[in-house]
């Protein structure tokens, strides 16, 4: 078949890095290949590879505003679209929305060549297809920002190189997991002194079908390319349903995608979008098509319980929520802890699924290098580091972006009924967008003793995941009880991250043991540039898959290792 | 702690072999460690390691009969067993029975040092109870004969070395996904003009929780073993609940591994068994338990399928019943095809789940190099083969084994009545054992038009499983005739195994291409001495995980990967 993009064109481009990135994935050193300053883009790069410049990228984004996003799928039957930017403009864009009795099998044709091009060539494709949204980096940061209300900044790097970055890494788990297994094998089995048995067998990595990818609002990309990319890198063609008010990120994603396939020679429909009618309900139809063999899910626990419960026929990966603690005991830089968590708190209004909800905090009071504190004086310094760190309304703008849906503006306004206030939350003016919704965290203080939270009757508000930028101050009765706390709120909610402070090596020991018996992950003492809400592809893992916030974790070996199936035809000799 | 089995002991008996495994299932070339030949064993070898011989494991076989059988487990409430071979001598072996109100917690605590002691302690500790259990290889092969039915040297080779290397399998695996991840990382992330963000980072392997295997009746230790030895070597405490007419292999197991764990300074209680009273249905109860993360079950399709909807709480493997077909197009072996058929189909009475079921064989003949042979003909020519491998008792004893089960002995005297019988099975005498129920398979003929298996209300036999000695000459309009009835089996029922006899390159083309898609292992013209229903650890997948007869392949990396979690604890440098 001529292909614009010849197989040696594809690893002259792409297999270096490949390495590179499977070296990464073994040594969990530092490493990406998509950088994270916007100035990093624009012109022309020494291999002569293009990008959009910051200016590029704001124009391409305003181009696709009110307009119809062609995709030339087959079996569109209507044009759908009503997202409004957090921000408070409307994007106007319309979408294909599918005849899935069309698409389906025409995504089906697709996957024999698929499968038959073999991990590499599929690796060096999905990489391809990374290239090209790294080059559009500007113009993604544009419509993440316009659909999850994540600050410019944030949009360009959470949503454009560390998502790209999460996009790379399963590429590379799910290349080397497929390599696992020769392409075929000489087998030869002793028989005394009979002639030995002789086998020529052939091993082939075949996909399980349709993968389904539901996006989420708040990080269309960064949650949706793990599970397209480790899908389609083992061989199976990817239906994206978007999040109704986040389709563009995904739409920009899946035409770079489809247009990389069309050039290196395969059939487009191997990557499809599916954007739904308002309450339409799209991703609950789509879970139980028998065509649906995977399905990756990021959202609310409700509809990752149903779709595991009823998308029985499908492998299901579900990130859902979570109640996220960070154990405060002691520590040797007091301003550095309060600094760095007023930071996690504040970072994208508190939205993130790694965000600290719990700072569970000794009545009594913790020892600090700047003297013992009390709990009241621990809570009001961190209320005062979040004063501090938002108190220009530049810097809060640039920090919080934009509330994301009314739920969460509803949620952070009933906070202050939850308990006594220790931080309000107010609202910010946004200067370019007079629209949007803007709102600096509130902390709420809470009752920690063990009779409030073994009792299920109480119901501690904090027990529950309040989304958003709410956060409880937790009075506990010592660390020990504060770790039972955290033992307990893992083992039911849930928990993406944990942290602790602590100069105690004891306590130190059973924060750690609580997390490897509870399987959360752990950071410890952070008070400098790296926060618990963050993880960087390649080194840290984002979830444990073991408790109830996640059933995988991204990214490692069972993210990827049943997304195919190893076929063997074995013939005599 | 002191330990009878150190780690430095245990790296010098084990370590090289674990070396050997890995290369091996990286390159899938012929090996194993546990010689097939009764003869090795008995007596001492080089390295000083003892095993019993032949008339040992008679003795110790005999010895156990009529006794309770010890474990030393916590929480024993009563005393059950009522096993009776199927070669009709009674076992009269007592097992405890267990309060799992108090087994539970006990191996629950057992899992905090077994953590602890990583991946590599792990695996060579299993792997001394893999030779423990190697050096008793004559009194597994006793105890399997008369819980399964298999003719001895079947048990003494699948349910010994067979079986042992299946477990080796899935500790080289489980070793090498873990190892995947580096136990700490330093990393360190460029700030353009600012100093570089530090970090040290731990990773940890830790266990699920409390892993189940539900035996089988038919091979309680081969396909008990993958999933005992994947969760164990994972850091899970495992418990075995036998099948209540096959517990004495298992319990041997068991009461080895308990040994060797308390030897190695472990706590014996990492793995236990659960027998039960008859009735009790024990399996079912324990499956919903939140302590049970992980089961692996052999059997029913309807229990399986029970436990995929229930066991939500845990990994549920399951490998349940399918219907396996050869597709018979050409051959320029006729008579080669035919004994190795013929063979395939009495090997253990086709008790086996990898046994050939359905024969298709195109109705207007087939080209093979004894010149052109109808569809009667191909018949009646592999009936005479049955009949000639088994026309001497003897031989017809040794191959046969005993029929398992009543209930596999009124459904190969009720088969019959499926269709025009093209073999008759026929009783034979034991001449050791008169209590053995003996039979030969029967053949059936059948009409494989796409009306009759397209229709659901013609509702052919064979298109269900029909378990034991009973299997179908399919006569089918063409060849691609019958590789469309085979798609159509494997992806409505299932397939552990697929066999083509062929001398068509487009035939051959089209048989792959339908296993490809249809997620099925295929064994092209078997003619000598390896049979379609044997699969070769470390190169063979048993299985493919991507058809309804099993949602797991023996051994791949996604049967062990999802069984750990990795846990991270990152700290500021």
């Amino acid at each position: 078949m001529a292909t614009e993009l010849s197989a040696a064109q594809l690893i002259e481009k792409h297999r270096p890095t490949l390495d590179r990135a499977l070296e990464a994935i073994q040594t969990r050193a530092y490493w990406s290949p998509h950088p994270e300053h916007p100035k990093a883009y624009g012109g022309t790069d020494e291999s002569g590879r293009g990008s959009l410049s910051a200016g590029e990228g704001q124009a391409a984004f305003d181009e696709l505003r009110g307009t119809r996003f062609e995709l030339s799928q087959p079996g569109t039957d209507d044009w759908v679209g009503d997202e409004v930017s957090p921000y408070g403009i409307e994007l106007g864009v319309l979408y294909p929305h599918p005849d899935i009795d069309v698409l389906l099998p025409a995504m089906r044709a697709a996957m024999p060549a698929w499968r038959e091009a073999g991990p590499e060539t599929r690796a060096l494709v999905c990489m391809e297809i990374l290239a090209r949204i790294n080059a559009r980096t500007h113009e993604f940061a544009h419509a993440v920002m316009h659909t999850s209300g994540q600050a410019f900044m944030m949009a360009l790097q959470a949503g454009g190189p560390h998502a790209q970055d999460r996009g790379l890494e399963a590429v590379a788990y799910a290349y080397r997991e497929q390599e696992r297994v020769p392409g075929a094998a000489s087998w030869s089995k002793p028989q005394g002194k009979r002639d030995p048995l002789h086998l020529n067998k052939e091993f082939t990595a075949v996909p399980r079908g349709i993968a389904l990818v539901i996006g989420c609002n708040t990080f269309p990309t960064w949650n949706g390319y793990p599970g397209l990319f480790a899908s389609l890198a083992t061989g199976n063609p990817v239906l994206v349903k978007p999040h109704p008010r986040a389709v563009l990120p995904l739409a920009l994603t899946v035409r770079v995608a489809r247009e990389v396939l069309s050039e290196a020679g395969f059939d487009r429909n191997l990557v499809a979008l599916a954007a739904e009618r308002a309450d339409e309900g799209l991703a609950k139809t789509l879970a139980v098509r028998p065509e649906i063999r995977l399905i990756d899910y990021t959202g609310s626990t409700a509809f990752g319980d149903w779709l595991e419960a009823n998308a029985r026929q499908a492998l299901v990966f579900t990130e859902k929520a979570g109640v996220n603690s960070v154990v405060v005991d002691s520590t040797d830089d007091y301003k550095g802890m309060l600094s760095n968590l007023a930071f996690s708190l504040s970072l994208y209004s508190g939205q993130m699924c790694t965000t600290p909800q719990n700072i569970l905090i000794p009545r009594d009071g913790i020892q600090t290098d700047a003297g013992p504190r009390s709990y009241d004086e621990v809570v009001s310094d961190l209320a005062g580091a979040v004063d501090g760190l938002l108190g220009d309304e530049a810097r809060a703008n640039a920090l919080l972006g934009a509330i994301v849906n009314p739920q969460v503006k509803e949620r952070v306004e009933a906070a202050a009924s939850l308990g006594e206030v220790a931080l309000a939350s107010r609202a910010v003016t946004h200067p370019d967008f007079p629209g949007a919704t803007v709102r600096t965290p509130t902390i709420v203080k809470a009752d920690g003793a063990r009779k409030v939270w073994e009792n299920p009757e109480a119901d501690a508000a904090y027990l529950s995941e309040c989304f958003g930028p709410v956060s409880f101050a937790v009075a506990v009765d010592s660390t020990p009880e504060a770790i039972e706390l955290l033992r307990h709120t893992i083992r039911q909610k849930g928990a993406m991250t944990v942290g602790a402070y602590t100069t105690s090596a004891e306590m130190e020991r059973l924060a750690e043991e609580a997390c490897l018996e509870e399987c959360a992950q752990l950071s410890l003492n952070l008070t400098g540039g790296v926060y618990v809400n963050q993880t960087a592809a390649f080194s840290d893992f984002h979830g444990s898959g073991g408790n109830p916030a996640a059933n995988a974790a991204l990214c490692d070996g069972a993210f990827v290792a049943n997304r195919f199936r190893t076929i063997e035809v074995r013939r005599q000799a």
